[in-house]
């Protein structure tokens, strides 16, 4: 037992059930996201790039090699799903064209009648029941029907405040209260998501956009419901807040100055509740100039846990690693609409 | 998407596949382990404790009740596997009777041979095809002959280092390497495994206990190669290094006084390496007196990740129900032997 024992290379029995070689995927959606998921794709040994599709006209007869400037196939990136499917079986669809479940409904639907799998961004899908029950069960039928599996999944909603959480819980009884906290320095992710929280608006036009849905962080009670579910909490209710948060002094590390007073970003709540008792506190701070980044895990159990990743959980770059990692656990899938929840821990 | 948005019950998918009712399972082995996972299996409303068995003629007679000081029902604990089988279907054994595969194989297979799943805590069970590659195939062939599922969990090998590592891998790219680091203040935990860490010893006999090998954690080079092929890196050569920990000053906190210079515990470190280089390496401290307890990974890819649990999860009741939520999960699996890397994250 001292030294030694080495030598030996054990025998990985996942290795002999996955499937011959890599899954085959086709990236749609070439926005930032859809960028980062084909770069890790075609980085990763586990998936082979076979196709790209972006409806962008200034994307039309360019391949994906020069949409990315990197090495990706010869490849065309084709404006429509139907284009872009050949004959190859068990494909994935790696999908990142919207965060809004009506939005990419239609799309996810034709990918399923063309028998491919999909693993989608799209916040909403990552618990389509909360707030769409009904496309949610059209989404699961589909899926039965074609044979497929369907997921969505990210960083979040997806692993930090749900995954991972629920990955935790596992060490844990009956579980009395589970708290997440992620606060994100908006300044160091990209100009559209600066833009998303609300940096340098005054509070008047915040919430006038707010009003109007067009800011805010999607799939935070979804990650509450996923929570809920992952650490065995029955929960019945469900309550979401977002409150801007104002600059303290005048900001320069972001993608435009935001002046001290203006609002620097978002702070958003999600509460699940049994019987009327808080179970679930989901905490999001996303602004440009945000002290002390970092995500934060308390499960009230027998034992008390916590967990802590100093400086946080990079947003994009993960996501598009988190979705890739998923696709070969989808091709080996029972058919159906898929949680987080259901994925295994390794690769 | 402001504040509201409360007051629905979304449907959860997993709670109607999920089989009806709590999964019947019979504990085996009522040492210390066993009894945590007794209490916590007699917690959960996942499984419901049917039955009991230890050969310890202390406990002949007893009811399990008796045993625990808590309501357990009026089974009594059987000295034999074979007379506590009932005529339930997908019973799961919770089995906790040693940390040796040689030694427990006869009692796993004998639960399979009666159509039980098993999740066990021999620590060699984790990773089965390390050490017995022969014994490994062996109990695969008859769980799959039997239709069942067996298992070998606990928080390491079966979590901290393993589990956790491959899930948090989930947000990375292709690996470097990982590093984990555990510091387990021995004092907290139980006589025996003070013992088993050689506290109160000199070098000399800390030594030849080493040679007799009496001491020292059993699967940590299984978490290694578990958190290898969770991480998707194909190791060639494993290597495992066990030296003393001393005390540098008089130290009272344990089961008995360990004077400066003596033996405080172990300091061992389990290597996976690839063509030469090193890709994960775990560093576990288990000694009285221990500061600055806690659990730190770090994994090196991109992006790079690293999470810290401040003064660490706690060993045997983190053992226990990780043991109590696997076997819901084991009664709805595919036949055959299992690692914790095919677990899913929720309950």
């Amino acid at each position: 037992m001292a030294s030694g024992g080495g030598g030996t290379k054990p025998r990985t029995p996942q290795a002999e059930s996955a499937p011959e070689g890599p899954v085959p995927v086709i990236v749609m959606g070439l926005g930032f996201i859809g960028q980062e998921i084909a770069r890790a794709a075609l980085q990763s040994e586990e998936v082979e790039v076979i196709g790209a599709v972006d409806r962008s006209p200034s994307l039309a007869g360019r391949t994906l090699t020069e949409v990315l400037g990197l090495p990706a196939g010869t490849f065309k990136v084709q404006p429509t799903l139907s284009q872009a499917v050949g004959r190859r079986k068990g494909v994935v669809l790696l999908h990142a064209t919207g965060s809004r479940l009506e939005q990419v409904a239609d799309q996810l639907l034709e990918a399923l009648s063309h028998g491919m799998h999909v693993v989608s961004t799209c916040e909403e899908l990552a618990f389509p029941w909360f707030h769409h029950p009904k496309l949610a069960q059209k989404l699961e039928r589909a899926a039965e029907r074609s044979g497929t599996a369907l997921l969505g999944t990210g960083i979040n909603p997806g692993f930090v405040m749900d995954r991972l959480v629920a990955t935790l819980g596992q060490v844990c009884g009956p579980v009395r209260h589970a708290k997440v906290t992620r606060m994100v320095d908006a300044a160091q992710r990209r100009p559209a998501l600066q833009r998303k929280v609300g940096a340098g608006l005054t509070e008047e036009e915040f919430f006038r956009l707010v009003d109007q849905e067009g800011l805010g962080h999607l799939g935070l009670v979804e990650s509450a419901a996923l929570c809920a579910l992952g650490l065995g909490l029955d929960c019945d209710d469900y309550e979401e807040e977002l409150t801007p948060v104002f600059a303290e002094e005048d900001i320069t590390s972001g993608a435009w100055p935001v002046k001290k007073g203006r609002v620097a970003g978002i702070h958003q709540v999600a509460v699940a509740l049994a019987e009327g008792q808080e179970r679930v506190r989901l905490e999001l701070t996303l602004a440009v100039g945000v002290d002390g980044a970092g995500d934060e895990v308390e499960v009230d159990a027998e034992p008390k846990v916590r967990l802590s990743i100093p400086g946080g959980l990079p947003g994009d770059r993960a996501t598009a690693n988190l979705v890739v990692h998923a696709a070969p656990r989808l091709a080996a899938a029972d058919a159906g609409l898929l949680t987080v929840l259901e994925l295994p821990a390794g690769r």
